[in-house]
């Protein structure tokens, strides 16, 4: 049976997103069982007013949601990191709850802990470590661009590792 | 030219909000030209799943708002107060901001001091000296309840103050 994870790696000036389909009777053979569907990048201009910002994001969202019908969703999890950042992450990643909410789908989180030790065997990788195993794990010949939708992949990968 | 404006204590599980309406053309006579319209709290409940919580925020705000029909909406300022508390605020008045730009609706932002400062003449007031001046400035014979309630009002006087 096909099962499609959509992996979100929330932000406000860019949501990374990575959408993965895999094969659930061949869990053992991540190489050939698993493949990227689509990945990819919402933006949100600085020089547009915050309401207007969360509005594309919620638009834009519902509009992916609807294309790639994702049977699971898997989202970083939020930390502190940045005084103000964090506030507008929060907010961002508020509206993209909202979303999944409206559409009824389920969703797994990871903490970014979590997806360095899904992908690269330890916790405190480097980002290009993790880059290069979403490359090797779904047979893609170069790293996907930007880092974000890399990023959304890897959260796509990490949950389907635990199934 | 009458003018409604409705005030917001942002929340993940009580949402505070205050109605007033006010005469533009009485500016300097407060005690008679501005009154209470409505209060009360919008509130979600921690049992229930995260998603759904932000979705009944959604759906309830955007019926009040439908409702009120308010000119202006006036917003307290979030800050970090607690660490995983913020979060959860910040990701509802992610919606809450989105909810104001699906309407189109202008708002005003203040701080807690900011909001201190215009109703009782100090940054550093207490809690129910706020309320109480919400009370006087309202005529009303007793302090509004719940708490959230009557600080939605305190933050909705805040903005009739500046114009």
């Amino acid at each position: 049976m096909e099962k499609q994870i959509l992996g979100l790696d929330p932000g406000l000036a860019t949501l990374g997103f990575g959408a993965i389909i895999c094969n659930q009777n061949q869990a053992q053979l991540r190489d050939t069982s698993v493949n990227m569907l689509d990945c990819g990048v919402i933006t949100t201009s600085a020089d547009t007013e915050m309401g207007q910002r969360l509005r594309t994001l919620y638009e834009d969202l519902h509009t992916l949601i609807e294309e790639l019908q994702p049977d699971l969703v898997a989202i970083e999890k939020l930390f502190f990191y940045r005084m103000g950042n964090t506030i507008l992450v929060a907010q961002a990643r508020g509206v993209i709850m909202l979303v999944l909410a409206q559409h009824n789908l389920p969703y797994v989180e990871f903490t970014p802990a979590q997806i360095k030790q899904a992908l690269t065997g330890y916790g405190n990788a480097e980002k290009y470590e993790v880059q290069q195993a979403v490359a090797r794990e779904l047979n893609l010949d170069c790293i996907p661009h930007p880092d974000d939708a890399a990023d959304g992949l890897a959260v796509a990968l990490t949950a389907w590792f635990q199934f």
